[in-house]
């Protein structure tokens, strides 16, 4: 794969697995392209839950909004610029209020690949 | 290592190795804490140019600003929220504008084991 830039309109969004709420998420580099790295855009709406045991490393970077990430350890609130880091093997609730959010994540290994 | 948040304030910004210019990176995440990812931020002045073969798996998300991305196939420019994923073993020429820029880097594997 060369260098290539991806923006929003380059994700197709489709409802993330495993749950029925208004969240998003659309690859833009995954398993179908030779690399070590997924990378995806993620669309949340307002008010929206998602609980999840990370099966992958994900970093996930805020570009729109605002998202709260919880484990039992508590709970952060991350802004447009900052990063949340879900390591493997970690369970997180991550949930957002009135504004949603646009978020970019890059994991590895694939993400689809553990989920199939 | 437990899930983390990460704002520019985290970051120490040093001078990226290797050239002289306005370019710095700081490191949130890397070999240190035992995980497969680096994650960094990247703060870029003015009229930089920065010319580099990727030693790794490179993704740069635009967090504030404008960058240029120059292969030989040509060259991309991202904004803010756009994403630019450079493959190893990609040359690349980063440049900036007027404007300079903020990123965020996900790299695998780690940026510094390559570089030693």
């Amino acid at each position: 794969m060369k260098v290539q830039k991806f923006g929003l309109a380059d994700a197709e969004l489709v409802r993330s697995p495993g749950q029925d709420g208004d969240i998003f998420v659309g690859n833009l580099v995954d398993e179908r392209h030779g690399g070590p790295i997924t990378i995806e855009y993620g669309r949340y709406g307002a008010n929206q839950t998602l609980t999840e045991t990370m099966a992958v490393h994900d970093v996930m970077i805020i570009l729109e909004g605002r998202i709260s990430v919880s484990t039992n350890a508590g709970t952060v609130t991350a802004r447009q610029g900052e990063i949340v880091y879900m390591p493997k093997g970690e369970s997180v609730t991550i949930t957002t209020e009135g504004e949603g959010a646009l978020t970019a994540y890059v994991t590895h290994p694939h993400w689809a690949e553990v989920h199939e």
